[in-house]
């Protein structure tokens, strides 16, 4: 079988000045980064404010399992096709963590004839866009722990520092650490821990802010730890948001790559889609609007936590309106998801296929609630049977009303998304009646019960005591009218990842809250949530070298 | 008065490209960074090694004071200079540390008229190599600690690792932690610590490295922890190097930038001059020395530390001839190392000064010694005297046969240098009998006491018991035909930074000794050797913060 980057090194890529030049951009706006990367000018993306938008596409996915769906594929794909069929349309994803190449999970570009390129630089540094927030959150730490060894003047409680620190790397040994060891001339020692830079806080901002402005606004109302009386501390009142806007000037400018069919795509910030909202930045998006009659974007994990956060969190807080929905799903996970073992998913089975509909029907319910129309995209997979390819459409069509397309962007790029490209065009046509599922000013758990019992069918909530006590301070404190995040299981429509399908009337357990008060949302913690992941036995790394040439081989 | 971002800003950049078509290389070999970055080929730089060398200039210091001796600004000044009187020459200068920046420290740019720009971008993630040295190095921390988690094949003695994390953060609370803790699936609790970024073992071997390929060897080669039955664990053992270099493959590439004047500077790596050897690249020096007549770098603290190193360690590895020596000094600094008082190191003072000049006079004897022709270049600062100018050219002249040129390169450019880069010229007209001072072949010990009695005047070295048993087992283990990289105080000749002047006798304390064999230098630790600097009271970065216009303010 051919590799992915094989398929992306038979292909020549253009040089980024003339994929910036096809997408209408001024040369005097691209900063480019050697000759395949680029970013964009803020000033220019600030002047395209006065275009008209063009129609924003989500592509989510059922629940993920472990035969894989191919959002990030379906995405690619449809562009691409969009771009065949004579529209003009720009690709908007997230930019993939450094972290868990090195593990087993390889690259987020795509595959097969579905890819952005070049794949080495995007899935390693890129333009250093995470290096800059892993910079500075840190640095907001190191002020953190400078303010205390010198005299702590801001009277903070040591019990009550929840700023932790980040790297972009799978290392399970920083999960739990204690710090300021020594003779005290290392400051106070106390426990903590590093997070993988996904998951930092600052990149939730650096992908929520509108520009420079509300950046460095939005770094200064972070709040890090809490005072001995209980009041919070922030970034702010530690004089740190200034440097870390700094530190963050050239992040935020969106960054330009392309596909393998040289058409436009924005590849630009990635927050964790479990304890932050898992989209690519507001920026990027707004951008790819502009620069494209459609916008082509995803959101991550399913489309129970990934899409729901699209719209209640990015889209709201945005402003923006999405105009169609794409659900990705394989015969193949449906399957798992109907209770097939993983060894059988590759065999024909109408009956655990039909069983499995009914997860794809609970997506499909739930994106409709929010006013969008809907398109499914089956991802073709080699052994996928026409009988079942037709059960999967009879099933969207008479319960929904809505296409399930058959999509072969893996195998034949373009070509093989022409006609989920034309019903994204045509459900462009009519109105999105969007709006998002709960109005901010309902208390915050009233949110989250309502995302749990409309989005997961839960019969309920139930709140720890110490998640009761801290949303009622938020509440308190002036947070009520954030949006809500949840951090729970992508696998399960409930917090219990064995329970596949379309489960009805279990119970959200939120152990914990957490307020990201930068970044805009209050996050339920809902079972447990990795923040730094470990590498495998056998990691990749141990396969990726330089050859004699000095090109990075054994990267996937 | 004008601070140098002021400076700076009344200078209208040329873009990147111009100054490397100036400096005569083609187009199609420099990756851009924006408008005012670059990076070069690797290509393009091993196909220069047909090319005849320019002269290679060093340009190092007396011991460092409070006052300052502006020895960065020398370089770039002498830099502008040689090319003001027509000659072809390109800088070669280290990369700032981010972490210092929001310390007290300031940017590392040079100043007055004698800059690189931008700073901004330079002083900060610049082309992201730091960065990309973090993350090398953290995942081969990374996966040693996922070798003994998964069960520790290689035998590992959890006692005996020598490898630590890196950031490019000021954090003295990193400094020793406790890492693993947690309920065992974080792996085994063992005691740790973080330094800052440029003392990584990967920034000395990035910076010696001939190539990607040489760099990947020297990353396998890299000691990372001892096994139970005392035997050495390399990156290699733990099949990291390969990831490491892929890491590594853009940052390998020499940054292109300009000096205000528009003359191109080669700004690249910039490892510690304590525990390694404190000079930019190997690769950018030579490329440096292909696209000059001149090439015109420094080295770190010193010319007892830095340009040692410079010679016996990197010179020699390189298969570099230094043509021309230029010792920076003060008369601020002379007086303060002659024992004035800093209040009083303004004031005109004859004897004091005298005395100082004991200490100038050491370093000119010992550049002589490695057969290279001096010039002592006099930073002119606004109060010095004719007198004293006279009084110190007459010392050199009179004991050395030098000359002391007096440069104001810091209020006027190049024409504040064109005398030094006279003298310059005319010293390369003569013979360079470059030799390191030492012998590969001596016994480790002997290349210590070497260095101590020659360039240190000491009476001789102690070395503790535990320095002693390492040196031998290095010896027997292989590694006996290493230079050797002495850390100690930069403050002063000895290894008491108390001891201003030109002391002699003292005995130089070897407390401990550490393998850097990926570099290829034996460390000598004498005294205390800080890998991990501390913020101060109120760091710069309580000031530093984007303006309405996203413009950086507060950085200096």
């Amino acid at each position: 079988m051919t590799t992915d980057i094989e398929v992306a090194r038979t292909v020549t890529l253009k040089k980024i000045g003339e994929i910036a030049d096809k997408a209408g951009i001024p040369a005097e706006s691209v900063f480019t980064h050697g000759r395949h990367l680029a970013k964009l000018d803020l000033d220019y993306v600030e002047q395209l404010r006065g275009k008209p938008d063009g129609h924003l596409i989500l592509v989510t996915a059922i629940n993920p399992t472990p035969p894989g769906e191919g959002k990030t594929t379906t995405t690619i794909g449809l562009g691409d096709a969009l771009n065949r069929i004579g529209k003009r349309a720009v690709v908007a994803l997230r930019e993939p963590s450094l972290g868990p190449v090195f593990g087993r999970k390889g690259g987020a570009t795509g595959g097969g004839r579905a890819q952005v390129a070049p794949m080495e630089a995007i899935n390693l540094h890129f333009t250093g866009d995470f290096h800059a927030i892993t910079a500075a959150h840190n640095l907001l730490a190191a002020m953190l722990d400078n303010h205390i060894y010198w005299g702590n003047a801001l009277d903070i409680d040591l019990r009550a520092i929840t700023w932790r620190r980040v790297a972009d790397v799978n290392d399970r040994a920083l999960r739990k650490i204690t710090i300021g060891l020594g003779e005290g001339e290392n400051g106070l020692p106390r426990e903590t821990g590093f997070d993988i830079t996904v998951a930092s806080e600052v990149m939730a901002i650096l992908c929520l802010a509108d520009d420079l402005v509300d950046l460095q606004a939005r770094l200064a109302r972070i709040v890090v730890a809490r005072k001995r009386d209980g009041t919070p501390v922030t970034a702010g009142d530690l004089q740190a948001a200034g440097a870390m806007a700094a530190l963050l000037r050239d992040a935020i400018q969106p960054n330009l790559v392309q596909t393998l069919e040289h058409n436009p795509v924005l590849v630009h910030g990635g927050p964790f889609a479990n304890i932050a909202h898992g989209c690519n930045s507001v920026i990027a998006t707004r951008t790819a609007m502009k620069l494209g009659d459609f916008a082509v974007t995803e959101a991550g994990f399913g489309a129970d936590l990934g899409a729901e956060k699209f719209f209640d969190i990015k889209c709201r807080s945005a402003g923006l309106t999405p105009s169609a929905v794409v659900i990705v799903a394989t015969l193949r996970a449906l399957k798992y998801q109907g209770g097939a073992p993983l060894k059988n998913v590759t065999e024909p089975n109408a009956e655990i296929l039909a069983r499995g509909l009914a997860s794809l029907g609970r997506h499909i319910e739930n994106m409709q609630r929010y006013g969008v129309p809907v398109v499914v995209g089956i991802n073709h997979f080699a052994g996928d049977t026409d009988a079942e390819h037709a059960q999967l459409a009879k099933f969207c069509a008479d319960k929904f009303g809505v296409k399930a397309i058959v999509c072969r962007h893996w195998a034949k790029g373009s070509a093989g998304a022409e006609e989920l490209a034309h019903e994204v065009v045509a459900l462009t046509q009519k109105t999105s009646n969007f709006a998002p599922l709960y109005a901010l000013d309902l208390p915050l758990k009233d949110k989250i019960e309502t995302i749990a019992r409309s989005i997961y069918h839960a019969g309920g909530i139930a709140l720890s005591a110490r998640a009761e006590k801290d949303l009622a301070r938020f509440e308190r404190e002036g947070w009520n009218n954030l949006p809500v995040c949840i951090a729970k299981t992508p696998y399960s429509f409930s917090a219990d990842e064995t329970l596949l399908g379309a489960p009805e009337g279990h119970i959200l357990p939120v152990r914990e809250v957490r307020l990201s008060a930068g970044a805009g949302f209050v996050v339920a913690i809902c079972g447990n949530v990795m923040t730094m992941p470990g590498l495998p036995r056998a990691p990749s790394a141990n396969l990726i070298h330089l050859d004699a040439h000095g090109r990075i081989e054994g990267l996937f």
